[in-house]
Formats: C-alpha cells, structure tokens, sequence
C-alpha cells in the first residue's frame, strides 16, 4: 500500500510505494532499490594512465591551491580550481561568480573513498572545512557547498575519488528554503527544529542508522532515495567552516560508517554526499543545523519529480534504516 | 564562460557552461548533451510477448478505464490504473490517496511516439484532456499531471509508448512555484505572465524552436537541460483541462513537431514530457497558463542541483534552438 509522507523540515512530499521494486522492467534492475544490489564495487589498477587525477598525471590539471602531504612528502589529497566550471572568480558578481574547485582525494586510482580508511578520510573532511573558511573570508562570497558525486548515475564525469567545493554570492535555494522553516521552528518553539529532529529520532530508534558520541546517521521520515541518510551533530552548530578542530576526527569516522554500510546494502550504488550549512555569517546561528545528507541514486528521477515535484521512493526509511544496521544486530 | 541565467518565472538558477561539453569523461559521453548524439532509435518487433502493453496481453495489466479503438475494432489506445501507484482512489484523503493511470499509446511495440503520426497523437492528446476531465470532477481531487518517461535515464520502466496520469488532493509543488509567480506578476502587470514571456520570445526570435498558427515552441531563458522545450499555446488559458474540441489537433501537430525536432538533433535521447496546468477550480484563470514542457534526460543530476537546487546546462538555449530549427533553414 503506498504511503504519503511529509518532511518535517521543509514539507517535501514523498510516496512512499514498496510496491514498486517489484515492476517489470526493460531495463535491468535500474529503478528496484528494493532489494540488494547486485553490482560489485569495480577494481581498478593503482595508477590510470590518462586519468587526470593520478600521482604522475597533475600536469592535466590546473595548479594546486592547497596539497595536503604524507611524511614521505607524497601528496595524499590536492585541492585544484574545476576546469571546467560552473562559476569562476573573474566573473561580475551578479554573473556567474563564484569559486568551483575539485579535491582529489587519492593519488592512487581509488573508486570508492571508504578505501581510505579513518586518518585519510579525517585529513580530507578537515580540506572541506579550510576550503569553505577560505571561501567564508573573500569579498562577494555568502555561501559554500561541499558535494561528492560518486557513480555516473551521480553525476560523475571522472570515477577517481574526488569532491568539489562551489562558493556563491547568493544563498543556495536547497539550503534557503531550510533556513526558512528552521527560522519559523525558532520563532515558535525556541528550538533548532534539527535538534528537536535528531532528539526524536534517537528516542524512536526505528530510523536510527548509527549512534556515536558526537554524531548520529538516520534515514530521514521522507527520503527521496532508498537508503537516503542524514548524518547529524548532537551538538548545535549553523556553520560547517566553524568547526572545532577536535570534531573532524569523529565526524570522519561517523561519515566512514554510513558509508561502508551503503556499500554493504547496495555494493556500488552512486550517491551524492552534500552538506547543508549556512551562510557565511552569523543571521542563523541559532536556528539553522549544519548536517550531511548522503542521498544514493538508485531510483531514476521520472515526470512526476520534474513535473509535479513530488517523489516516489521504493523503499521505506524503516526498513532501509534496519538493513543498513543489519550487521549490528 | 559559464553564465549565470535566472528564469523569469520561478527565479530558478541555471549556469549555463558550455565548456563542460567538452571534459573528459570515464563513462561515454553521457553528461555531453554539446554535439548531436550518436546513439540512434533502437528498432522493435511488433508486437513483443513479453511486453504487458502489447496487444494479446492485455491480461497483465488491469481492466481498461477507457479505450479508443479504430474502424477495425482494434485498440489503439488503453487507459489502465498504474499496477504500481504511488496514490490510490481508496486511501484516506491525508494519505497517497489519487488517481495514477497508464496510457498505453499504442497496441504494437512502437519506442518513439512520434512513429504514431499527427492523427494517432491527437487521439492520445484527447485522451489526456479527457483523462484531466474525468479526474477534476471527482471529489476530493484538486489538481492533475499528464506525464511521458519516455527512455531509462528518464525513469521509465517499460519501453512500449505510453503516458501516466496522476491527480492528487493538493495542488502540485512545481506547478504551485509558477501559480504563486504568476499570481504576483498579475497583480502587478494586470495580464499572465506566460503570455507576456511568449510575445517576448517570438519578438525576439532567438529562442524560437517552431511557430504555428495557435502554439509555439521556444527554449526557455534558464533550461535546466539540452534542448529543453517549452510548447505554448497563443491563446490564453489555465486549464488543460478545459481544452476545447478543436484545439486537439493543432495541439498534436505542435508536439509532434517539437519530438520529431528533438529526434534530429539527439535521436533516441530520455525524455520527459510534463505538463503543467492549474489546479480543477477556476481561481487562477486570469494569471495561469498550461504548457508543456520536453525535458531531455542528457545531463545527469549532480551535487549542486541535488545540494544546492541550482542548475548547470552545457547547451545554451539560443545554440539548443538554432540546432533545432536547422532544418527549416
């Protein structure tokens, strides 16, 4: 029986409709999501020749704004403006202005960043933070996106392990409306309606993905994708660029977690890793709630998202959140 | 250079980026959309035994709500509730309560519906409007969505023609974004503002795909992908719904033009065709005008339009419409 539910934050309407990882299709298992996938990670050499992200190939892409090293003085993660990008610096601010930088975050021919293990992964969450400080600080900048696309059907051009930072001089229409709803949660109850969101969650159980000291991972009441997950702080904080330095380390473990278990429900399966944070000043401290959202791409966006902006998701929050703790258990 | 384009409707974000096009990709060209795509038309059998659209299986799908048969007695056109919906006439009002339909286009395994000819497409483009009539007098229901995924990577499941319907109790999230515009634009300028957009564009030229008598075609200022279309018709009117008898064929002629044109330039390509009309009551008749609009399915989603709702389309819509016309020039 399909399912209507409503988020909480923003008012998103979803069908939830399980029904429908069982339709015929012409097209492979495409749009299941219902079941495990069936695609194992793909292997790939050490090195690729012409990929552009390799150790050896760096003369393929532009200048390094920021190298992070190893001892031996190998760089494990590089930081380069996108060469081909969405916005750029030299534009007039009220045209495509902006900053959109790539970071590779493996010298090796990684295809999957839970590879890196928790030092590396902490490294490169700590690169996410300088970056949108660094961007926080320039004249004409509001606000910052962090995004990984991993897997063509993400939006990948390049399989390498990277992500890319975007800077804009406008607040980001996703995060706006957020703002909107958190502001009115505020004004009415005096609360982060985040932190009243996370705090109801724990106390359910049934979408709670992973539970740590300072983080938590559950699957949102109205997910657009099957295994859609939330990673939040239990801690109250609008802005990712202020992040302690004591809090990456955690947080990078926290993000390794939610992964690996999406590589295990669903080996493969392209996602986008986003996160939601505010404006590049302090208007939302109190109201707004920095988190990620790790959305997989499993159900082919069809006419009744782009027409009718309404979502179908095949798989309920409920059991995606008990398959993905099923090693737990 | 990227661009920034905001729409003049809804105030949607788009970077234009035609240099995109052109970055190196490990998996094909599927983010391309810049060049004429190669791919072309897969061919079918007629009839295929497997399909549950074909003709001899009607048993794999429920019984008919409307059929429009030819001299012969032969179907050409079924129209059956989705197997799998996302809303059902027999839930509660609150809940995934609505109608979703399947409009099987035709009885032979035909993938490309511009194959069905001008006479054959208004017969469907009837069943549309008829489809909106039945569903805005039955209660509870307050708005109506024609859609075609037509292809994968456009969210079909099943490859044979057809079109769904789906009619809910509330008034859709994307269509109520350019009621809410429209509303304003009204308010201000005392006439609709797609009309206002319309006589702009054919003014202007540059963005004009085809021109009949009634409808035309344009690229919309801010395109979310490759040669997306906008189909408009010259008279004003907010309800689909209430198309008159006359209105049907010119109306089927228009889109065939418009798919037959989409066809040339990237032959086999995913789309979406969406229409947009206002909810069943007559309070937005002054502002609101339907349209359809061709969404191609060439550049994937990524993390900025999933992260941060704006959008980044390697074609402009002046290159996109000049490509388009070619052949009338």
């Amino acid at each position: 029986m399909p399912e209507l539910r409503i988020d909480p934050i923003i008012g998103r309407r979803v069908y939830i409709a399980e029904d429908r990882a069982g339709r015929p299709s012409d097209y492979g298992a495409a749009v299941s999501g219902g079941s495990s996938a069936s695609e194992t990670p793909p292997t790939a050499p050490a090195v690729r020749g012409n990929c552009p992200f390799c150790a050896g190939n760096e003369i393929h892409t532009p200048v390094a704004e920021l190298t992070v090293s190893d001892a031996s003085g190998q760089w494990q993660c590089r930081v380069v403006p996108n060469k081909y990008p969405a916005v750029r610096i030299d534009r007039p601010i009220e045209g495509a202005f902006g900053a959109h930088e790539v970071i590779i975050e493996s010298p090796e021919h990684l295809l999957d960043v839970t590879r890196l293990g928790p030092e590396r992964l902490a490294a490169i969450v700590r690169v996410y933070r300088d970056r949108l400080r660094h961007w926080a600080a320039q004249p004409g900048i509001r606000h910052g996106l962090v995004f990984k696309n991993s897997g063509c059907d993400a939006g990948a051009s390049l399989e390498h392990i990277h992500s890319q930072v975007t800077a804009v001089p406008f607040v980001l229409p996703v995060v706006e409306r957020e703002l909107a709803a958190a502001e009115r949660f505020y004004g009415s109850q005096g609360t982060c309606i985040f932190c009243d969101l996370l705090q109801r969650e724990l106390a359910a159980g049934q979408r709670v993905v992973a539970n740590h000291d300072a983080y938590a991972v559950v699957t949102p009441h109205a997910p657009r994708q099957p295994y859609e997950m939330w990673l939040l702080s239990k801690t109250h904080a609008a802005r990712f660029d202020q992040l302690a330095d004591d809090a990456i380390e955690p947080l990078a473990a926290m993000l390794l977690d939610a992964l690996e278990r999406l590589q295990a429900v669903a080996p493969g399966c392209p996602y986008n890793l986003l996160l939601h944070t505010a404006p590049f000043d302090d208007e939302h401290a109190a109201s707004y709630h920095w988190h990620w959202e790790i959305v997989p791409r499993l159900a082919h966006e069809a006419g009744l998202e782009w027409g009718g902006g309404v979502h179908i998701c095949p798989l309920s929050p409920e059991n995606a959140a008990r398959r993905l703790r099923r090693n737990d258990e």
